[in-house]
């Protein structure tokens, strides 16, 4: 069991909340804390073994806590989520491995994609494979036929493993701080479409990926895992590529580990990861 | 003021140890706690804001803690240290550097080598230099000398920035955890002498770079921190001497900051760093 | 086309080396070369534009270079191998993934495993899985069926991803400087069994991974390519497992890219890698 | 002695310009080349052993290159190079350092500073500090006042060690090429004012610094190198910019490196390293 608690920041607010948990006879296993400082907000994360009565353990903790506070206690059961993809095959393959073999705290329920290439791979594992083509629809009209396909699943979590797209404002708004994209390049260098070639135009010496959670502003949410590789003058845009690839799909594993596993708030633009 | 406690794991402890803090009138700015799992053994460091009679929280903490818990309610002035050295003046350089401007989280008061090399560095910095030569002593009368120098400073801690002798157990006895040495490898890969030959002989990709406390399992203590970079076969036995020198300097810095800030717990061979 | 050369070094070596080549009426794409000081040894590795008599080739190199020179001319074709594993389907499992979209550089041909516990994967892949169990068998014995098995194959290289058995010298002499291991530790740091349960114990703050050539020293062999990731006192040995696959797999396939595309030279118990 | 070579690429190239190496008996210790395949470009960089006309031989190689070819040949010894700092330390400090031990491959002959905050740093070194007030000065009367001193020392290079002052397109003008500057975000993130606070703000999970060449668009000029570091919720602004410090003035030293020991062209907005 896992406790997700932020509110503002007072005096004595650990002692109070722990002190609630070894009431409740629950043994705190890992107990992570964070205050913001500029905006004085405080952030707790509880690893718990036991088991107890879970709305008489949220009814207590909002009484010694702060008004207004954040109260979670999150299952460690899978989360169930729906993989949006292209044609790039790496980070659906890599996360469809990792399900197979339980490893990625996601039961991933099905895959979309707005074209067909990679059905071959995800019947390998014997997923649904949704093909929703663009052809011929709107924007809206397209994404109603994903949200139609969503609702049979009805999932906690949509991962954007390379899908090349970009979503409305009012799709976005149907799954808030449930998005998670990969981009492919060290934000915020490199915004938009065809990071690579701006990288290679650039003449950078290291280049990266970053995985963030969506919202209305292009490449603007919240960064939840980065990290770069270092290229040089004989990376043509296709080398940078191909080389991107295996740390674009690390990270993106990293950062669906993160979430999935409850360690990640949202607060504003910014993450706090535990 | 810092709090460290570490002792025996048992249900309630964080919400006791941080009852009593909040009873103290003190506010927590920052809390770290790790359990040990394979010896159920409890780590707690505490950054606190606002004064109290120390002695009397000490003696409210042992009340509520296991029976032999460690307590330490360390200051967060400067630490007294004394540099040994020997020829190598990067590592001293950077240190010396760091304490002009009060970076280093330590005063500096003596810098004891056993070549005279490093004297002119020294002297820039106004910090006493003590040349004690081994020639003609034994290692015990060497060392006998060198604790006479010592015996003017009472430092707290020891500080082996590249200082090429073996310390005797007797030596390293007088200061139990306090001295720290930088060893230019990635431990425990090639312990002892001349690691960049060894590493140029077995062709590695990669060097490192260990800070660690001295105990009396020659490169054995308590690792503190470490750090690599990649080399390749261009690299003969100098190129990574000189490539290695950087990184040592980094990883002495960063560990010597790290024990000065009162964030290093040590147990057994192994370290816990908050 | 590639051209491999390695030979004792001498002045004009790299100017009648290319000025053949040009007289072939072949294009440099891409040259690289190196002296290993020590041994006064010239290695150099060229990518070439356009066709030419390859005989011819050889034997006009052969009559400006060393005697004893090496000279091979590399076909840039798909290498043929054959996958070793036993349980872990990770490293396995990329390594399917790459072949299956032809980002190997390689044919895998066949899986060979003392277990049959990944069948299934590599079933969905339609490649052939030989489960070679070791039960009632001698070392000997055992290596005779696979050897059987190899021989329907006739594989250029033997890859090791993560497969749980030492090889007899014998095996390993028939296949010289062609079988791959992945070793899940930064050598020499913790050879042999149980790698990261030695970090563990020895409270390192960084794990690696190696691929190297096999040859009869165990974990000897030429380094191909090695990289690390940081860990901290918060990781038991399964989080250490567990962290180190990611990095494991990325290097192993980053070792088999290098190997594949013909850019290692192996010399004694070291690599030179362009 | 090293020769410097970029033109047009064309078969046979590194046939004929080694080959005229070889018949002035000079050997050639290593030889690096590239060739920049979107504007079909060739560079190549040579040390060389031995001695002799360099007026003759660089006749002889222009007989041989394509019309327009930049030849080089670079005198090894140290460079000569004025240091522009404001306040910050570190930097400064790493390069006196450096060239006290002469690791710096350049001569610093003097330091320029628009606050005397520094004098007492470089005083220790010996070396002379001009302090250059902006008060009551013009940009242009400011700079023409640091023409004037750095008229008496004639420097190659320019190193601008965290001066927080933006050049005039005329002063860079007087020194093309010649000026390299530190900017502590990982470019072309974070460009202009308080990178660090706008990395704060972003939330990114990774920091950087960049050395590059300075010409008239703002953090647009040539990289030489850049290096990152991770950071975390933890890091506020000042944790940002102190656990920065040590990257920069590493990839400062690093750069710096790259350019005296003539392993750097640019060309266009780009360089290539060797």
């Amino acid at each position: 069991m896992i406790l997700l608690i932020d509110c503002p920041d007072q005096t004595g607010i650990i002692s109070q909340a722990t002190g609630v948990i070894a009431e409740s006879c629950l043994n705190i296993i890992k107990n992570d804390e964070f205050v913001e400082s500029e905006s004085n907000h405080f952030f707790m994360r509880t690893e718990l073994a036991g088991d107890c009565d879970r709305v008489a353990l949220e009814k207590e903790l909002k009484q010694v806590l702060p008004k207004g506070a954040n109260i979670e206690i999150a299952k460690t059961e899978n989360k169930k989520v729906v993989v949006f993809a292209t044609k790039d095959h790496q980070h659906l393959g890599d996360i469809l491995l990792r399900y197979e073999y339980d490893e990625l705290s996601a039961d991933v329920l099905a895959v979309i994609s707005n074209h067909n290439t990679l059905q071959p791979l995800v019947a390998k594992f014997g997923i649904p494979f949704h093909y929703i083509s663009t052809k011929g629809l709107t924007r809206e009209e397209h994404e109603g036929k994903i949200l139609q396909a969503l609702s049979i699943y009805n999932p906690e979590y949509l991962i954007l493993a390379k899908y090349m797209r970009i979503l409305t404002p009012d799709f976005v708004s149907k799954y808030p701080n449930k998005i998670i994209n990969i981009h492919h390049s060290f934000l915020p260098a490199f915004k938009g479409a065809n990071p690579y070639r701006q990288a290679f135009q650039r003449g950078v010496k290291i280049v990266g990926a970053t995985a963030h959670f969506v919202n209305n502003d292009l490449d603007e949410g919240p960064i939840i895992f980065q990290d770069v590789i270092r290229i040089d003058h004989r990376y043509a845009v296709k080398d940078i590529a191909k080389a991107g690839k295996d740390i674009e799909k690390i990270v993106l594993a990293k950062a669906l580990k993160l979430v999935f596993e409850n360690r990640v708030f949202i607060r504003g633009n910014k993450t706090v990861v535990f």
